[in-house]
């Protein structure tokens, strides 16, 4: 067979390794071809690929990024290129497309499986965002790398007796800073799934004080919320640039913070550092196993299924399943974390 | 309530993070008393132990090792023991316990159930040998160590065309060895699990070399073992400090290697390195969500139960399903390993 | 003798593996007493110490920030306290006083020096920028996280095309970016030390993406300054909450870079985890040896110096030497860097 | 100019970051042509080597080990090549070679130098024990990993209460040691430069489990030496595959401490880990600027001395400097060391 391989959306420690996985699978166990299309979608719309063998995926268990390339691309040319879905193919040669990406990507993944180019996905997120899996690779490495921004910031913050607000990725799913709040220990941790009060934060931050612990950390995904009216600073004068790029509810928070409490906040935001650099143990092994799988699929012909976590298995879901509702922090594992505080 | 804790057996990066977690869940949210038994059950017999509150826990998050200290006690001290179970239960005034560790700690814990000692279980492996849990915390540490060894040691390798043989803990479950291999990406895995023939291995490593890769990493569990009859060096003269303890089983390979391939081989036995140090982020939220769930057991009176990760899920299992059968590594991982390498 | 010892100024790590150092050398060789003054300058006008012994530093090597805590007193306060220094001395019934800290530090160790309370002086600095020693301790910590981030963010800025603005520490002397720019392999490196042009920098980008390398790190110290009227945005819109605390250069550049040459830009902020956290190896020795020959220093009489690592040797060196003019990135380091770009 | 670049000898964390820099100042600053020679001297004598341009090196600043290769090759073949030294140079078409070596390599550097063909060193030892400069690269990267399997070491051997020792690299000079074990906060340093006393090691760590601190950490070289007649353990039982490569010292006084303390003593060899894997921050840049002093040094004519970094500048020592003797601890050093244990 001839496969192409591609990686779409943003990126996220392990893209590689699933290449490389894929490669090794499908060259040396199954003798196929395999066809690397360059920057998602928008190298299959403009028909850029190139043939990967052996050599080509060596060294790339543990480097971050994908050497691939990857792209957004809107979603009205996702829809032309749907219509000529089959000519696509031909035009690549590819018997089938192992898609590599989270929801958009799966989300158009469907269709061109409807409209005649097998599909297979393989899920990736740094925000454990996509459901029907229980985790993807990728958000190891980014709680992992918040995890110790969180430890360093913790000395520092106890020796000036500071509240450190520690801003991590996590637009509607607040995995990451759930993770990296509980293992780095964080005193409050403030998540999309739940709009979050500041004068509560800053109530739980005094009582710290008064029990002579003189500092507190903040974990806070990009995408929390904010109980409506509880922000009370002029949000015009942190915002311009826009909320998510340059800075946002992180600094806005410290800000916040310092005024309601009399005490030094200091945001600190995490930003790329948590999607890039070489993935951990964890997500090379589950990126190698998913690439394993995908391989797999295709040979079965398990067009419209991705590979997924489940429990220590390695099955398949529908991508319909994945992208039905994104896969956000329950109530119990909040409460899990409250005990920990 | 009054709730006993102790850990048991070997240590494991995350026995103080479940320690810290019990201490947050029964003084702070449910108003119990923790009492810390020193020693595992050898202070359990000598009636050794100390207040534990959260002042006590302070740091415990990140710490590895166990402030509580472990120990290992021969059988039949257990069983005296054991036929005083309600007796020593009283001396020390708890109503519960609390027992961290492995399948020796367990297979004990269900005795003194039994006897009238309310246990509950928190799994603890290096190994990751124990069943009926997706995992245990202080596997994924493990792995995490012995992977950047591999990492380093391929750069080296290759330089001055060599085989490194990296020895690994996992006596008689090869999971370290599976995982560290695929994610540090090794030429070959041993694992006790079956049988290796020494043979086989050359040729790969012959094979490779032909290919002008002119190095390989060969990872290998402490308690693998060669098919009988293919170590032709005379074993006597390397082990007579003890098989286990020096050198052992990767050393007496590197020898073997050398000697058939005539190429430079070199062990590097990682030893106590792996267990040893901060857990990794994802250790510390696992021991974490232990530690809640055993207070949570307690509370509920779930003895003989230990707490057990299934999927994203913390939930309960019998003592004695975990000691039922070693957890070992299954065909279908292992033809997931071959694929990659 | 009875030898006080206190931290001041910006916490750094590696105080505390000092204060140990100092405590293990005093007491456990001399027989001396120690004394911890707390928060630095105000403990000392407060009165506020505790007694050292090798009990109370056991694990301070590896930990990150000041047990003693720190703190920042305005001059007319130290001033006052200078009058009464004598007082102050007799009041905590020190004969010495090792103080930890910085330029700020060391101008008032000179003035309580020459006023009757006898001091030795230890440099600590994340910048590096205290004169005559060839380095201090935190230095190389600082250095480290900064690398690690370019590191990542290099692979993520490669998968995207993008341009990555890594803002590290560094006031008035630019040397962490310096140095985490030739680790880093960072493509621009903007000092305080030589105002940049933007211009210039775009002109390097674009023949970088000409050359199909598609993506660039640009790694700028806090402090450095756009040559007069090259930042061409309004920079009002950016910087109300104070150019230093939230975002500033590095944010503000980013835009810029943005604006100008058509491309993705992306601002990292490093902040506070520059200097929190465990020390490296090299900044544990260096804290180590520098707490030895402070207490050395006390004993020979050599107050008004301070210990300096000259070559491979701790020598000691006057206050008045540090203090003469900060220590900056020389033209000829600049030279080396710039070759490596 | 035609410049040739070779590697030589053990491998070493920053090789590959001196070529890189050598190519980057040689190529696109003066013009030159850069040659990589492969494998050493084996590979001027076999005249095997590849043109290295700006595309060669990318990457290779974090990279371990060397891409060149390297190798040992025997005295008679050096002294024949030596003898045919121009033609070798005019077979290759080079004007001028930097040779990245140790002692070995420099020896011969400085016949060649003589014997016509002209030669720019670079020093390189993981062990520190090149004269004439203040320290080398590598040396930082084999430190940091050093102390890292320390400070993991200490958690388990305090549970445990037990005796490690480490055994690190280092046959004539102690410095990884001593630098590691001072880091790493160890109880006793064992060096080539001092012959150790079992029988002190043993008071020294029954004083420690006295004072109710009851595990130690023993630090040995791989070169230390006993005092005569201090091991009394048979020797030949442990040492029959050659004392240097499997096992050695750090077993065989493992063995030692546990027969004569009555503790369970275990040893952990770190051996190849110390030399491979990305070099750090630190070594990083100082291979850098070796390299882009090295291209300047043969432009100057310089040839017969080798870059050397003296306090915070890299100068220039002649080759000879560099082998009168080796570079070993000095006893002020071992002194400061006394004073933190």
């Amino acid at each position: 067979m001839r496969i192409g391989v591609m990686t779409s959306g943003g990126d996220c420690p392990g893209l590689n390794a699933v290449i490389r996985s894929v490669v090794h699978r499908a060259v040396d166990v199954h003798g196929d071809e395999v066809i690397g299309i360059e920057d998602g979608y928008l190298g299959l719309i403009e028909q850029r690929a190139r043939p990967l063998g052996h050599d080509d995926v060596t060294g790339l268990l543990t480097r971050g990024g994908t050497v691939l390339g990857s792209s957004r691309v809107e979603h009205h040319r996702i829809h032309q290129a749907v219509d000529r879905a089959a000519e696509l193919a031909a035009g690549l040669g590819i018997d089938a497309l192992i898609a590599i990406g989270g929801d958009g990507t799966f989300t158009a993944a469907r269709m061109f499986c409807e409209a005649g180019l097998p599909v297979v996905g393989v899920p990736k997120t740094i925000d454990n965002d996509v459901s029907a899996t229980d985790v993807s690779f990728g958000f190891d490495t980014a709680v992992s790398v918040a995890t110790e921004a969180v430890d360093r910031l913790k000395t520092t913050a106890e020796s000036h007796q500071r509240v450190m607000v520690v801003e991590v990725m996590g637009r509607e799913a607040g995995w990451i800073a759930l993770e990296a709040g509980m293992a780095g220990g964080a005193h409050a941790i403030l998540l999309p799934e739940k709009p979050f009060d500041i004068e509560a934060v800053c109530v739980m931050i005094e009582e710290r004080f008064a029990r002579r612990k003189k500092f507190a950390i903040v974990v806070v995904a990009e995408g929390a919320q904010p109980a409506p009216g509880t922000l009370r600073l002029d949000p015009g004068r942190v915002d311009q640039y826009g909320h998510r790029r340059f800075g946002g509810l992180g600094t806005r928070l410290a800000v916040e913070l310092e005024h309601w409490l009399g005490k030094e906040a200091r945001p600190v935001i995490l930003g790329h550092t948590q999607r890039g650099g070489p993935p951990t143990a964890r997500d090379r092994v589950l990126a190698s196993r998913f690439g394993w799988h995908a391989v797999e699929a295709v040979h079965k012909g398990a067009f419209g299924w991705f590979t997924a976590l489940r429990g220590t298995l390695v099955e398949l879901a529908t991508l319909s399943d994945a992208v039905a509702a994104p896969n956000t922090v329950p109530l119990h594992r909040m409460l899990e974390a409250e005990a920990v505080l």
